[in-house]
């Protein structure tokens, strides 16, 4: 389970195919360098590999020309949102071209008496949430980034509102795909529901831009809530964090956000947000509901944490504490970074059963305790969800080498406990040695049969989510 | 839009293909009539196609070994759980083998602190709620029949507590399917979010047994509500519910269950279920939470109703009262049927964004009107799907005529609505004819194309979900 070197292998460009893109898009198309190197990176720590050339669409009609010219001369097609995706997504293994969507920043339609939304792929979740702000409705949808949502539905996303909202899975409704050979489709229409044939939007969803090219959104809103608050609460382990977490779901609380932060994770945190969180181990809660409602979840929540040993329980009742908080959270990527400066990142992402979370976390812990690096942890804990930030010297490989190895044996043991290598993030590059051993062969190749029949010439973000050795 | 007459054309059995079956099944296998007969039907008015035999898996071997014979012999296919769907799923239009799951029916694991179960495909949705009783757990989808999970996962199906729990979209976790030549996958694991690669369990879910043999089914649970309450509510038109549907879900109120009864569907029930209702167009409503949550979500959806005209809203706190009220609600299918004895039904199943529901059941309604024989409605109004029951003569094929007018004209104008020809029943034969109209012929060459992927001898349930010239 050792991550392959990655080596770039350009396709073969046919003479003129890059005058002809260039010509179609004009001050649209850019062969510059900086602007190559832009496309050919993301958030992860891979070296940057370079497509060809990028180009900056500002319609589907943009992006079926574009999409028949790389099907008809076999020349790989990246769509490309925001960059801030983590696991190597982006880089053109093969060369190609990188297809900018940031320029469809439309949002087309809110329905708001039907709790939908559509827009077009590059609109950020800010931005949709911007306009949505006189609805009284909200996208509840929350990575860390502010990505586009064509990118979010590619990665199936999430963040710390899934525990009550769900994922980007159960929150696109439809979505306008232009396929490898610039065909588009509408994968579903408006209903909330329907038993129409084979589910395309969760076919798309969560495919990287493998399968097609997501370029309009439809997604689901819910009302803003009457009244939010936040609570703090410190533990003087994660075990008692989870085991609280367990009982506040099994007592039917309807809690919208409940994240984990390691000691390191706090710390780091009130370095770079200027808090003064205790440093333990701590769980940090949001309510969605009436008044009255939110204040019964939160007194029951605090009846539960005391029983299992949590101390402290601190509101965060008004919205500028509450923001100050949540944006600290949202921050703990960069807060960790600050943790080691100059520091390069390696970022895991498993995801296993509740049940399961706290020894998941503690036996990682102990062998990151072994580790010549800091690390932090924080985690989406009622979806078992959590991430280890790794903080490497740059220039002292036998620390990545380390920080893989650690990787290696947490999947592996996340696996075992019938969970997966990645709960947000995506397969890009990063997560694709472990596919095997979180599908099984079969599965794999039924994956594999499905992006052949797909993309024929394997042009879409090749040698993503699935090993090469099945797609070429 | 007119439904092709379906004529049984069965595919040549080899020599020797049936007694091999019945060799390896012994007692377990039957091609004796009245076994085929009611493995060739399910609930819908098509008459019966019988399979050439029947045999009775026990477990996931029992399976493997049927696949690989069938897809050897290129024989047809058709899982079958209790027959309860409706909409010509199970008639075996090239004859072959069904294979009833109905004896794989261990619930495997229950796993109460993840709040999830796995079961064998032939499970009930009723047994399994009773093999989870003394957990505080219970499984909330309720399709009208006591199907299986295995059937449930197949059709998509969903029912009246979707607009709180979502469907079976939402709530398989994995599934353990056998492929069409025998291999063996799980689409997923037990962590409640992944971005691991295409989402196989969605294919599946859905696919009515075109792409693979459901065998296993792991589904997600829910803390049983500490307080239950039910109320109805009688409104002038149906406008007026709608409008009051809307609105409460826009005031963020986490109704369980919002129930439709138009004023003829509540005179069925009356009748059948021995009530006393008011027969006037009714909503039926369930709220889940704490008793103070529940009561105050019942005082504001009574506030909001009474604003929009609803009288006589009226409680059903005991829990004998609720079960009388949602058994009423369930049976509304043959409470309808007793309305005109000998008679058989047509049913449809559009749903449609909230916003177009009152206006889409509105002008139904005026048509049936118009028609030879009565009806009812029931909607899943938070969804924006209702079925109309049309009852109708059996010797009077004008009837069966007129009735599918009715019902392409309802699903045209449910796609214009940017709605679906069926919510929750499935396409299986009768609604093929729409496919088209509703997704384009792009995106069905694509659902083709997955179909070819993973059934290349078309032996898995042949001449379902997609139109017969797409497959052949």
């Amino acid at each position: 389970m050792n991550a392959p070197v990655i080596t770039q292998i350009r396709r073969a460009i046919p003479a003129g195919f890059l005058e002809a893109l260039a010509e179609h898009f004009g001050e649209r198309y850019s062969n510059a360098q900086a602007v190559r190197e832009h496309h050919g990176r993301d958030e992860s720590s891979y070296a940057p590999m370079l497509p060809d050339a990028v180009v900056f669409a500002q319609s589907v009609d943009d992006v079926v020309w574009v999409a028949r010219h790389c099907h008809r001369y076999c020349v790989p097609l990246i769509p490309f949102g925001t960059g801030s995706s983590l696991e190597g997504h982006l880089l053109a293994v093969e060369g190609g071209v990188s297809l900018d969507l940031s320029l469809m920043n439309q949002v087309l339609s809110i329905h708001a008496e039907d709790f939908t939304a559509t827009v077009q792929a590059g609109v950020s979740r800010k931005q949709l949430n911007e306009a949505l702000r006189d609805t009284g409705l909200f996208f509840p949808i929350d990575p860390g980034a502010d990505a586009s949502l064509g990118g979010m539905s590619a990665t199936r996303a999430s963040g710390t509102n899934a525990v009550r909202y769900g994922t980007m899975r159960e929150n696109v409704m439809s979505l306008k795909v232009v396929t490898a050979d610039g065909r588009v489709i509408e994968t579903a229409n408006r209903a909330r529901k329907s038993s129409a044939g084979y589910d395309l939007t969760r076919l798309f969803v969560g495919s990287e831009g493998t399968l097609g090219i997501i370029v309009e959104v439809t997604v689901r809103l819910y009302p803003q809530p009457e009244a939010v608050s936040a609570a703090i609460c410190n533990f003087p382990d994660l075990d008692a964090a989870v085991r609280s977490v367990i009982e506040v779901i099994q007592m039917g609380v309807p809690v919208a956000r409940v994240e984990f932060m390691d000691a390191g994770a706090v710390r780091a945190t009130n370095l770079y947000s200027h808090l003064n969180l205790k440093e333990t181990p701590l769980l940090l809660f949001e309510f969605h509901g009436s008044p009255a409602g939110v204040r019964e979840q939160a007194e029951l929540v605090q009846a539960i944490t005391r029983e299992h040993g949590g101390m402290d329980f601190e509101w965060a009742e008004q919205p500028e504490d509450r923001n100050r908080l949540w944006t600290a959270r949202h921050n703990a990527y960069f807060a960790g970074l600050q943790l080691r400066p100059g520091c390069r990142s390696n970022t895991t992402d498993v995801c296993v059963p509740i049940s399961r979370l706290a020894e998941c976390v503690g036996q990682t812990a102990i062998e990151l305790d072994q580790a010549s690096f800091p690390y932090t942890i924080v985690g989406h804990v009622g979806d078992g969800n959590f991430h280890v930030l790794m903080l490497l010297d740059p220039d002292n490989p036998d620390e990545w080498e380390q920080s893989e190895r650690l990787n290696h044996r947490l999947v592996e043991r996340a696996i075992a406990m019938q969970g997966t290598c990645t709960g947000e993030h995506g397969v890009g590059l990063h997560k694709q040695v472990f596919m095997l051993a979180e599908h099984g062969q079969d599965a794999l190749d039924i994956m594999a049969g499905i992006k052949a029949t797909l993309d024929p010439h394997n042009i879409l973000n090749p040698g993503k989510v699935l090993p090469a050795a099945l797609t070429n």
